[in-house]
């Protein structure tokens, strides 16, 4: 089972948690949004920026271009040359990453907390004096082609998984792949890419987030001296996005490959993510999905796993994080002597029960409790504290969503749960893919 | 069984014939194209202007423009006010329409030979003089928006269609529906259609095409004192259209209504279009469909209807005339005890016969013979005629491409239509869809 959301994505959004951390929220005069998580555990501080902008964004024939200019904003400034940024972070014993989703990009550097200025000061560096040349553009769209080939072109489970995405989005282009379309990736120039960096790289589109051994104050004046010495372009770029159609057809995605030794499944609805859903519909969508199939005590694993058994492996995810409507998968792979179809049975048949005989009140509780405690749990994690609030942000949720999102899921009730399961889990507007040894093609 | 290929689309361009018209082809120094077909058995005459723009070509998040801006085309010049045009035609025992395809949008009037002058003023006069306001743009938009609920979102079957084609072309937009999505056909107004009218609605884009008792030197001095006074523009404007990512996962699609008593079956294989395709192969497209599917001698009928019988209705299609790869669909009716997984079973095994036992030369000779006398006999219909060249002009065909068809059907080769069988006909890059009646859901 294979679930490539994100070029090395970040984690599903069960953001926040009961009291966090006080979170500081500023603004500076060029729109920079600055967020402040204080964590003193450790002499170690997060520094990461986000722009508002991911692979949903790229304009039409540029598939691919978002996180190819992630790969080139490696590449060197007017002030910096390529590289020097990277050895200075390895030489502090520090780490860095970048990664690009369908609606955000995001660089970040964890380093001992006395070099934070310096940290902003490349980042801030290479939001505006960003330099390509052919000759660092041609070799690294090379770089990123043969990431795909790898990745997704010699991988039938990847394969299978665009197909599926690309079939349940008709025209949303959350149906591309984030790293984009091969035939796209091949035309992508500087030109392109150079456009594509001075409409989203700007601090009106950008948020700061420093998470570390920090005190507010200090950060934001750090932010004022680096970040804040970029000019303002007056208002935040324009996210235009075809919106997808009502869906009505089932659709069903097989594919047969050699490599392939255990067949697998999964299948995809469209549902409301934190940023469409009606109020508590999201929250809810977390609960169900909990509660069908997150763990072991899950329905999906009990039912088909321990009880009949017909599967080897069964679960749920819920990708809440999202600034359009998103996706909830229901996945698989049955045992030995089952088929597909058969597999796809049981699980409508899991879901009816579902909604027939909904959990009771100590099954319900248990799912609470265990979610608002992984949440808990995964903020111990300094740059996943971060990251949390930095996706929020990017797709408009405030810090408030994602503070009290641990409160908000205390109040889903039983017949919520039913509910969103009842309304969203229509088999009727989903996508299911099947992927088959090449001999059962 | 719907094939909702254009907006009143013409017919699959079985184009051209044995020893056709003299056409007579020329260029006016605005570069508009002009295209005289005699035809002197009747003292009328078809005037047909063709744009080399279709729905393929609306702009991201306007679909539906070509064809909205196809209606708001009657809405009045400059000169001459809102229906009056229209009332001529009527007025002089004329026809008049207009459609709107993926490739083309095409303008015709059908009047008695002496009214062809007038025609044409009036044509050329709506070429660059339109006139829209908000007052007659918004009630044309709800007009359209009722077409579509009345065609597709009140038709099961053009639903299934719609579903079909969106799962069929991830990335081109083939799969966009030519009236458009309804959620972005409500989103069009005044400026989009000018701005869409001033960047396609060129001489430079257009295509006359006159069919009829006329003397070509006549018609040409007539273009040239009418067309022939806009202005030129300097160059054609440049379709830019996302192209399609290779396929290799197997799709299917199922509706299920209350509104359908008769399930049916459609599969959809992406192939070479008269465009697209190598040397040869798309007229061998061409026969390996009317072999396989077309009439009742056709290995699908005579197999599946007559033989066994499994179904009460069995074709295939192939739609030639397309500027990108283009479709063939393979389409029936199960009988009343056969299911539509049986009767997918059936069709592979038609297919599968058809390349392991290839027609003989008799039934191979026979195929030829009647598609090419089909073409012969539809070129009685002067509006037919008319159309097949200027949906051939308008796509980049020229027009020894028409009239040289039928000589490359009779050298089709038995090896070549077993070639594109086993070529193209594979399951696992195409769509099937299955409309049920909602009880079988």
């Amino acid at each position: 089972m294979t679930l490539p959301q994100a070029v090395a994505s970040p984690q599903p959004a069960a953001s926040g948690a009961h009291a966090g951390p006080h979170i500081a929220h500023s603004r500076l005069d060029n729109g920079m949004e600055v967020v402040v998580i204080p964590d003193h555990r450790a002499p170690v501080v997060t520094h990461m920026v986000w722009y508002r902008n991911g692979s949903a964004d790229d304009p039409p024939l540029k598939s691919g271009i978002a996180h190819f200019l992630e790969h080139l904003m490696f590449k060197g400034t007017k002030n910096h040359p390529q590289g020097e940024f990277s050895s200075l972070v390895s030489d502090l014993g520090g780490q860095e990453n970048a990664f690009t989703g369908h609606d955000y990009t995001s660089y970040f550097q964890r380093v001992p907390r006395e070099h934070l200025a310096t940290m902003m000061e490349y980042e801030a560096d290479r939001m505006t004096n960003l330099v390509l040349t052919d000759e660092v553009v041609a070799p690294e769209r090379d770089v990123v082609l043969e990431e795909r080939r790898m990745r997704t072109d010699s991988d039938p489970g990847a394969e299978l998984s665009e197909a599926v995405q690309a079939a349940l989005f008709a025209h949303h282009p959350y149906g591309t792949p984030i790293i984009g379309w091969g035939h796209e990736i091949e035309t992508l120039g500087r030109e392109d890419a150079l456009a594509y960096y001075e409409r989203f790289y700007t601090p009106e589109n950008a948020i700061l987030v420093v998470a570390g051994d920090v005190q507010p104050a200090d950060v934001e004046k750090l932010a004022r001296d680096t970040y804040g010495r970029i000019p303002a372009r007056g208002a935040p770029p324009v996210r235009r996005r075809p919106q997808e159609p009502p869906a009505r057809a089932r659709r069903h995605v097989s594919l047969a490959d050699e490599k392939v030794e255990q067949p697998t499944y999964e299948r995809v609805y469209v549902v409301p993510s934190a940023r469409t859903a009606e109020t508590g519909e999201a929250e809810a969508l977390e609960v169900m999905t909990h509660l069908l199939g997150v763990g072991q005590s899950s329905r999906l694993y009990k039912q088909l796993v321990i009880e009949k058994p017909v599967a080897v492996a069964a679960g749920a995810y819920y990708m809440s994080s999202s600034l359009d409507a998103t996706r909830l998968w229901v996945y698989g792979v049955p045992a030995d002597d089952v088929s597909l179809d058969e597999f796809d049975t049981a699980i409508d048949g899991v879901i009816a029960d579902f909604i027939a005989n909904p959990p009771g009140d100590k099954e319900f509780e248990r799912a609470k409790t265990r979610l608002v405690a992984d949440a808990v749990y995964a903020q111990d994690s300094q740059v996943a504290l971060a990251r949390w609030y930095g996706a929020a942000l990017a797709i408009g949720e405030t810090i408030e969503d994602v503070s009290g999102w641990s409160a908000r899921i205390e109040a889903v009730t039983p017949e919520a749960v039913v509910a969103v399961a009842r309304k969203w889990l229509d088999k009727r507007r989903a996508v299911t893919g099947y992927l088959l040894p090449e001999a059962a093609a």
